[in-house]
């Protein structure tokens, strides 16, 4: 096992500063590991030595009986040196610390005491995550910094340099049946550094795709390798945080990192094979079409729908998106006028299923001869809440068999396809919908734009991949 | 009163096509009108004369005893010339045809239809709605065309060329507390035009904005007079269909509209001094933003966030929409300083809130001293759902004693904000937020981009008319 593979499979874990108050951080954090189902030994250490959710509480680390993995600092910045000293002594693995205030905070005082804690670092093995970071969520040995992210682990991992959007991603994330091997608040980088976990996440079996939200960084030669490593190995998906003037003074007084010219940055990202997103958004749904979107031969879209006027502006804005959506070819068109002959159907590309869209047997037919068009690199289908929600006021759990005729007719196809369940209406229906079509593997997006941005960037990313 | 005037205030009406049958669309259109409470007369009308939904049945409308305002057609297109001439020999004021086949299908046949329709029509004083629509929407009298749209009426108005586009832009503006004067699905325009129709809703008391969805026009100038006269008297947004060559060929099979090049119609809106947006969000975003996002002077913008990372993608977001970020005045600063020193916080612009957001005395004290900046043009908050939920695990009700100070503190600005509740977490939550902060105009929107694009055009809209 390496160094860091320890981090993650750590089999007793401090909290500095959980006690019996429980709105403390501390606490949270031991509250976080015990919801995530931490198997190992788990201990509270406070300064009078109190229980804490019932693990044991001790007045420092060195008194704790038995062996160490690892240790979480909730206490202010300049109880560090002292505590550090301590995880040496009693030979602890790895230290994520919560505490802000050092290097971040723009002060000599903070920048010195960040320096000693590296210092003392290096002469033992000890590793330290941060400070100024969440430290490590791993669903599969029960690591946590919340006790509201899942259990449930998945293939893919964040590495955040602000534990906000690691926590935001994950929440997002699991909204769409996304799930994470590992995720890594990592802070100020005072001694473990964000292109050694990067590295550790290209070769680790449990992730096959990297989120990364970076700020900035002390040595971009370094980084820029370790991303071009790590992108020929799996996607790298990148938020860069403080790509304008206004970020990067924003970036100052949170990370304190350089931040670089956005031009630099989008330059370096596009070399080295990642993938560059501009918003939490656009990073969950490019994850998701990586994911669930087969790899597109071209940007050649066909589109259903089941209204005229939403045909006309989705195509519109599939045009604007720059995918091409030609007409279908002959002998489809022919075909597709045998299924759809009511007035009010379209049949040109984009298909206007109108009142055919009510019969559920039609979409299995619309749909295969769509994925028989070689014209076509991609089907898209938009269905609208609202639709949906209206069909079973009129006939019962007819909204549900619509869903379950275009799921079925969907996983038929040979061509990568994507569903759009448009957030329109935000009924409490939608959310149970768009469930039950991820559980089925089927990619949701709540819009059209959206959803092509995402799969652009799977597209450009599979192309630099075959080039190669 | 006028003719149109009369279309939106009947006394009686008549479904064609009611029966007994509650699934058939003329016995939902009944239901519509019965359930937005419409205090007049109602008749069912079919081959049987069998009574819907307690409203009296009639073989023909020519049976009904008394005096008939509007009837609404739901049968095939071939019964209409026989309807139409009974509507003439009843004295009919307006007739609403919801059937299809007629000049947007493409063929002679259809065609020649509407044409004799119109001809019929216009030897009378019976005004004729589509075919190819769903008529009137109008709360205030309990017209719908659908049992579902709300009865409350605000000032908004919609005209659609699309029944479909009316219906999803009702319902979601519904969500954002945009309520409706009138709407008209008008159709193909065989008689009433769709100008007739804005050159009414520009001189209606009852409507302050109105949107717009259209394919195309059969009398370009005209259109182009009418709305550069609308414009001139409250905004008038434009979602136009059919603005690329694949959308272009969807308006042909869906209403058959001539619909010209994209530049063409951009040139042409632009200049009428109507606002031209090109989603279904972007039109509900822009109305919100014109209803409640006070005029700013600029596109100077100060920034508030409660996470770090997220202000400086907030940031990023912010200049990449075109907006500007100046740094605070010193003396603006100095003061925020005093206010947020804890470590972690930020007061640069973005102001990082961090911790400091748990306090809720600091919103007041915060906003008014960005509100005292001359450099800062609009003001905008992001909270995100996921925070709020989390406060209130820790402390009860402190989600919304958090939103209730961040209400307070954003109602006391001079200058004018909004709001940014993210989709992140589709909690049901989040709803209940956003309708809480709505309901005290507070303008909400789901992501920055969004927001900052819709006032983006209110920006616009308001710098014409101060040139004028």
């Amino acid at each position: 096992m390496s160094d860091l593979d320890k981090i993650f499979n750590p089999c007793s874990l401090a909290v500095i500063g959980a006690s019996g108050n429980r709105m403390k951080f501390g606490s949270r954090f031991l509250n976080a590991f015990l919801k995530m189902g931490f198997k190992g030994k788990l201990y509270a250490v406070n300064p009078v030595a109190e229980s804490c959710l019932n693990c044991s509480g001790y007045r420092k680390i060195t008194d704790i009986p038995g062996p160490l993995d690892h240790v979480i600092v909730c206490i202010p910045a300049k109880y560090l040196p002292m505590i550090i000293e301590q995880c040496v002594q009693k030979g602890v693995n790895s230290v994520a610390i919560y505490a802000s205030g050092f290097s971040e905070s723009g002060t000599s005082k903070g920048l010195q005491l960040e320096k000693q804690l590296a210092t003392i670092a290096r002469k033992s093995h000890l590793r330290i995550i941060g400070p100024n970071c969440l430290g490590i969520y791993c669903p599969s040995t029960g690591l946590s910094f919340r006790d509201d992210l899942p259990q449930k682990a998945g293939t893919v991992a964040i590495l955040s340099q602000s534990g906000g959007i690691a926590i935001t991603s994950i929440l997002s994330a699991t909204e769409r049946n996304i799930y994470f091997s590992k995720a890594i608040s990592y802070g100020n980088e005072s001694d473990l550094q964000a292109t050694e976990l990067l590295a550790y996440l290209a070769q680790d079996n449990q992730t096959s795709i990297i989120m990364f939200y970076l700020e900035g960084t002390k040595n971009g030669h370094k980084l820029f390798h370790t991303l071009k490593m790590a992108s020929a190995k799996k996607p790298v998906i990148i938020l860069k945080g403080g790509i304008s003037e206004a970020g990067n003074r924003a970036v100052i007084s949170h990370t304190g990192a350089l931040a670089g010219t956005p031009a630099t940055w989008s330059a370096a990202i596009d070399q080295s094979g990642a993938i560059q997103v501009f918003s939490l958004e656009e990073l969950v749904d490019t994850t998701l079409a990586l994911m669930t979107v087969k790899p597109p031969r071209g940007r050649n879209l066909g589109l259903i729908s089941i209204s005229g006027g939403s045909a006309v502006n989705l195509a519109d804005l599939s045009i604007r998106m720059g995918f091409s959506m030609p007409p279908f070819q002959e002998h489809i068109k022919k075909e597709l006028s045998k299924l759809l002959n009511d007035p009010g159907t379209g049949i040109q590309n984009p298909v206007d299923m109108a009142a055919a869209f009510f019969y559920t047997d039609n979409f299995k037919n619309v749909f295969q001869l769509l994925d028989q068009d070689d014209g076509l690199d991609i089907i898209i289908m938009h269905v609208s809440v609202e639709h949906l929600i209206r069909f079973k006021e009129i006939i019962p759990n007819k909204d549900t068999l619509i869903l379950q005729a275009i799921s079925d007719a969907l996983l038929t196809l040979h061509k990568p396809f994507a569903l759009i369940l448009p957030y329109t209406l935000l009924d409490d229906q939608r959310k149970i919908f768009q469930k039950q079509l991820l559980d089925k593997q089927i990619p949701v997006f709540p819009t059209i734009e959206r959803a092509l941005q995402a799969i652009k960037h799977s597209l450009k990313y599979h192309k630099t991949r075959i080039k190669k």
